[in-house]
């Protein structure tokens, strides 16, 4: 890996596309080749279409001055992809660069639950790759597309995963979510300040699947039930969480099986890896997205309170960063596990 | 009822002594005799003592002039007696006013889980009134005390009344809980702000155990499980929840049996009751705090999204309002209760 | 005034349109005859094109099934329109109705400069009505356009007005507005959220110079200069304001002469007329938004710590309700005054 | 400065004295050998009397185990000595400190007015150290209290100071300030959700005055005006002002002067010295404390939309971090400039 590999970013100028951008700047394995975005920021400076909002960051990231390519493989072909294109367009043009021979790594929705594409999270189930030959050979591409979850998916799932060892059999998930999981302009600040808003399209039906198809891998098959809130955060999405196990466990025992779970991420020190990917909090009023969302880049979910639910055994409170951990940092892992692993 | 009968507001400073103090000082059967607080603000004016916080109200309700005193029936006796005190101090002088003869309603936790007392619903539970002379003969007393449930529990205790009738087997709740449920000055700005706090004290087992006490009037006994979360909003209390029923009932039909209900409040048209006390609503994306919360004068409990749980069989979203039919409302329909059935 | 005026409202489902619906829908002296909005929603039910957003009020103001109309008087003409356009199109729309004989009360910005046309704050200037046979004769219209300010200037001004006689020379003002002010859906939350956004397009020029045309009629004309702040909060409009008066007078002094301050609207009994134009605080923290925004119906403007200024000599805090008497209510007062005054 | 000089922290669990302790954990040249607290808090261990309150941060900077001292020379002294107490314990504990041979530097502001105590910004008034041997002399102590000013000041003198030069005769400043400025627990959530509160305590007298003092050295004495006003920010004071300057300037030249200027501790390149100390924005919507505040870990001010005054001539937006420039960061910064130029 002395040279760094060059990669396409597809929806650059957006929320999820500016992380992408923050992250790859400088990143030690791969370089930004190409920037691109919608036909009508095509042809512009990336820092004259697109409003900066990450914060705290140099404008940008340096790479203000980028021209804005249109999102074709004809034009902005590299062997990495990063897609952070909305739903449609992504079922449209992400199998054009794999046709072309990129592998794609994509934070869209539009192919997580098919059955040939990978639904990735490095450190649950990295041998979901071995879907691709499948994959190349289904659709006659060169390149492949591998997925990451849903925002809200990526924390829930990786907090569970280690569960599955105990027979998880029932999943109850309540989510408080973050505006930034809307993207920009997402929604309005008129409809979030000081409100609870109890219904976001389209992603209890997300969350449910995706866990399922996730945790399959570890030979659990839960009943997932999701309630979806959004609320006036930032970033960082919360949940409320009981689970039923086959297997029971005390309350230490298993906070120190989630603090101690490594993965494959850990085990090959990827750039992106959390050290520790679930962080159990010993305070009684964590976690706090405003406090504990930025530990590790946003890179590990966070779980406290572990403590006993009447009906279902056991419950606990998780918080994920969903920008990062649920959507660019994600993807960013999933290709630093496809670089390592020789996919790339 | 020509007369207006004297009360006192106990406690008459705090967030919930205010909404009191509101409620009553143009109530057309009770008149505001006294206002009493701690030794901290005794023998000062109200509206010296007190940091007045209800929006958009005339300052003081008008009653800014007078003057504070003891808690205490040697000095602020009157036949009928709202507490807005806190834990400790209710459990101390609440007795002495039922002793010196006085009907007290009290929003106090102290009392709550005692089985003497009536922890009243009027909609739900109007016939545990007849706790009264059990409890004035073990205690002694001749007046008596008369509890409304923690602010949580009341919403989530009117929307599951009806749902007895089907077999009320488990409830799941998670509670997104705004500030004002913590009084005053309650959660510091620095910790609720852009954030989520995912602990209340003692509130979860209140609302498990409170839920079960005046459900039970209804023959149900569910096993109900509380998490509870405080969230960025001013008033109103969310919760996303999940119910087992024993007998299957579509969600037009829930949707119309919770809409239909209707209690002795109703049927008494007591000065307090909303006209319908369970609002069911038909917008994807309702209730909400902001937008909800001040129908029927705070007294409604709001429902909406009645859908299938994967899980449990059904789910939905509540609302209701903690400081009125969580606190001083509860405490003032009480009293009308106690009032129209000749308890006063 | 026996029977009711019917009434037309442009742009009823934008969030000043709401306003005016919730407003007009029980008003003593209009009835809503016509909804019309932009070709997109037309012919639409009113309760299928509009995310209502007025809290706490009945959904679409009872008017839900009400078929929305083209802004255009060949079928949407009322003797009386209230016209909630965006600019653009209030430009090409309002000079119809005008020319089809209609009295049109708008909330547009388009003719606010306009030398024939009132800028009308009816407290201030009624006499500035006498513009309209100039009006009718220039543009050859049986009819005319009679605009209220800019949101935050109409709070400004009210609170200026009764200083010119003074001699207010010189103001200073730097604004900190709501959410609301921006319309629906607005500002983003991700930029508004626990942050101050230190630009609004166009308002300091609309602040300044709508400020000089209407205290030209109480013969001031001082130097204004306006900063322009978004923060977040959801209704009502906050400025600290400095202002230079060629005549001393004690703080005592102004605050008597600003809440007692009356116009014609007051002598007129109006129906939106606030009994107090300005409501001056004693305590030492108010006015707040959160807490104040409600009193008379958001009609009244709020003054606070009248101060000392080191640098023009007088200081002090005002708060409006940017969307009624800073848009909705402004124009219905207006309309009010020029039915009670015989244009109607 | 081979081996790190200890330092001792007073006040240390409080909002600011954490900051202190984040950034003192790890500094170059000090080391912490004491952190003092309040009677209540002595003998306990750090991590369990402090609401640790600093966000992404490892919990207490590593320090959680180490034992809270009495804030007593007797049994706290280092040579060098920061102090984050309240303004009665400040004025009553640093003299002794003082006196026992201690540099304090203080945040507090208890002696900062005082004529023998440098109100030290080192990029602005570094030649105040020079009132050090008066301080001592007059006051009979080995060691001396140095200040840093107010959290509003200090981002308000920094963007000043260059303008000296061009005889700055009058400033106006409507400051916006964050939460975190009222320390902790401070201001109620309920009282600042969606709220703007126009008042704060002393706040605009110590703008007004340490202002002149800080600007004295640069041979400025301009007439300030301060409103002072609470919002819902959690770090950042923003703050809108104008000034007259005696020399007229054009907007790009004010920008550049801004932008360029450098102070001695970018000249010694102290370890806490932002490289730019005014960082000046072209984007016309900037700077926004959520997205700017963290820019040079919070030391330096941002300045945006430099324009034309009506009144004063000049206007333009600040922006600075209080808990980092206006409180820890600057004390820290103060002590690195004592300890380069030889006074420790």
């Amino acid at each position: 890996m002395n040279t760094r590999l060059p990669v396409t970013i597809l929806g650059a100028t957006g929320i999820v596309g500016q992380r992408l951008v923050a992250r790859l700047a400088r990143h030690p394995w791969f370089e930004v080749a190409h920037l691109a975005a919608s036909a009508r920021s095509e042809g512009q400076a990336f820092g004259q279409a697109c409003q900066w909002r990450v914060p705290d960051c140099e404008p940008f990231a340096g790479l203000g001055h980028q021209k804005l390519l249109a999102c074709d493989p004809a034009v902005s072909f590299a062997p990495l992809v990063f897609s952070a294109l909305d739903t449609q367009p992504a079922k449209e043009i992400e199998p054009l660069f794999a046709a072309a021979g990129a592998l794609v790594c994509s934070n869209a929705s539009a192919a997580r639950m098919d059955g040939d594409v990978p639904l990735l999270v490095p450190e649950i189930n990295p041998g979901d790759l071995d879907l691709l030959p499948e994959q190349r050979q289904a659709r006659g591409t060169r390149g492949a597309i591998v997925c990451n979850p849903n925002c809200t998916t990526a924390g829930l799932a990786l907090a569970l995963a280690p569960l599955a060892a105990l027979g998880l059999e029932q999943v109850f998930m309540v989510s408080m979510q973050a505006a930034s999981g809307a993207g920009y302009p997402g929604v309005a600040a008129l409809d979030l300040m000081g409100n609870v808003i109890p219904y976001i399209a389209g992603e209890e039906e997300k969350v449910e699947a995706e866990t399922k198809k996730i945790l399959a891998s570890r030979a659990a098959s839960p009943v997932v039930s999701a309630h979806c809130n959004r609320v006036g955060v930032v970033d960082g999405h919360s949940a409320s969480v009981s689970v039923r196990l086959r297997q029971p466990v005390s309350h230490a025992e298993l906070g120190a099986l989630l603090g101690n779970f490594r993965g494959l991420p850990q085990e090959l020190e990827l750039p992106s890896a959390p050290r520790q990917p679930i962080f159990v909090h010993t305070a009684g009023d964590r976690p706090q997205p405003r406090l504990d969302i930025g530990r590790e880049q946003g890179m590990c979910v966070h779980v406290g309170r572990v403590r006993e639910c009447a009906l279902l055994g056991t419950k606990f409170q998780i918080l994920s960063h969903n920008l990062e951990r649920g959507a660019a940092g994600a993807a960013v892992l999933n290709a630093e596990l496809l670089r390592a692993t020789g996919w790339l």
